[in-house]
């Protein structure tokens, strides 16, 4: 029985008690995983010492596309650089406050020197595929520092907007061509009130199918989600919304891409060909 | 003392004896994150009834951007599809031996089907951006996903080569447009001899910069890997080689791009435009 509880709640909570799917096998690091917040606010409390390598050990410890390492990461401490990312990032303000601060890069400038240096030419790099890799590579990783930073009692934010404006984050890092900070991550306690509680997602069978994709159970699932959302936004946010509204608000209108709009050219500019 | 041991073990497996970061806090959860190891053979053992979707919530509970979540995953058990899989990806038998594969996508078209049905159109869909959110979203996802099938005792590894003909995988999968398989994953039981040791990674200094990004120490770097990825590969592997051969080898020449050099018209053939 007691061991029981603490899954269907952790379930419950994140998809809604009336969408509680069959899961099996449990341990304390699934618990850990199930209980992910996002975190918006930050005091100054600095982390123990070593945190910042010991994240970094468990993100190189996540896969990588045959061992290449096309990734790289920046742990910026300086408030005048935090205070422009802030900014690049429609003011998000926990930039700036929180102890740990890193800049997540696709990177294939390391293996382009390697060669360079070697006399020869690597033909693979130009590639859309080539950029994908370096980018599910900064994403795998980052998540594995995020898991074990949560494990460690620390919160964490990831800042898409870093990608607002690539071309003067990799000014203000002084990244070579062939670098770019994907995301950004900020770690670090929660101010008082700005632990969130563990939001909904969609219902399993809504992203998970078997054999075969299916959509035919769209409808139901989302007006079942919206549903759920309005409730959690009714209890723990500013205003009430269902998710159809935050994804027609979010993708709609090109101004919502806050520039990203932008972001193959810049990419570009900054040495990934995508060919 | 006790304490101690485990922590310094795990870091010289992962980084070589020369190579140790001054990683601070630990615990089970990291301990487990150091340990990863790519598996390629599986017993047919299945996996625990649930496990699949203890994986997925585990998945659904990493960040994803906006709220959007813009993934989806297929869990594929039909031989003769597990069959073209591993003829995709040149002959990885895995894919058809492991009891649970899942095929991760980006997914941008349940969005686009809510807009349909709201009678509105998202005009952030067709960019780079959006393509880019939905993939770092699958690999989040996944990635919290290796990591509770790991923590139960499961081993897993990642099929990159699924992306060598995702047109093809996205006829067999019955993908509508707007979604695209970024990898596939295996999981199950290791076949005997087909557990690997830890694989030793670029030196923390390598990936890991303070402020600004400094590639000054870069050959030295490289020069002490390949050292220690020749004596591991000299260990545990067919053939020796250095780090260094291995990316020459992997990204140097077209063709071992497997036909992932015609990544961006597939893409653009199967709804991302990439604008």
């Amino acid at each position: 029985m007691q061991k029981i509880e603490p899954k269907a709640a952790a379930l419950a909570e994140r998809y809604g008690s009336d969408a509680i799917p069959a899961a099996g096998p449990w341990n304390e690091v699934v618990a850990s995983l199930l209980t992910h917040r996002s975190v918006r606010g930050y005091v100054p409390t600095p982390v123990p010492k070593g945190t910042l390598e010991t994240m970094i050990a468990a993100a190189q410890s996540a896969a990588t596309s045959s061992n290449l390492q096309t990734w790289s990461v920046v742990a910026v401490n300086d408030p005048a650089t935090r205070a422009e990312f802030a900014k690049i990032a429609n003011n998000q303000q926990h930039i700036v406050e929180c102890p740990v601060f890193l800049a997540f890069c696709a990177d294939i400038s390391r293996n382009e020197r390697m060669a360079a240096v070697e006399g020869t030419k690597l033909e693979a790099l130009p590639y859309v595929e080539t950029f994908l890799v370096a980018a599910i590579d900064a994403a795998l990783a980052a998540q594995n520092a995020v898991v074990a930073a949560e494990s460690l009692g620390l919160s964490t934010v990831y800042i898409g907007a870093m990608r607002n404006n690539v071309q003067r984050v990799a000014e203000l890092l002084a990244l070579p061509p062939g670098v770019v900070c994907v995301f950004g991550l900020c770690v670090g306690y929660p101010k008082p009130g700005a632990e969130s509680s563990v939001k909904p997602r969609l219902a399993q069978p809504a992203i998970l199918f078997h054999e075969r994709y299916d959509a035919s159970r769209d409808e139901a699932h989302r007006k079942a989600y919206d549903a759920a959302l309005s409730r959690y936004s009714k209890a723990h946010e500013m205003s009430q919304y269902t998710w159809t509204e935050r994804v027609l608000n979010r993708m709609g209108p090109i101004k919502s891409m806050s520039g990203r709009d932008k972001l193959k050219a810049a990419l570009q500019a900054l040495g990934f060909r995508l060919d």
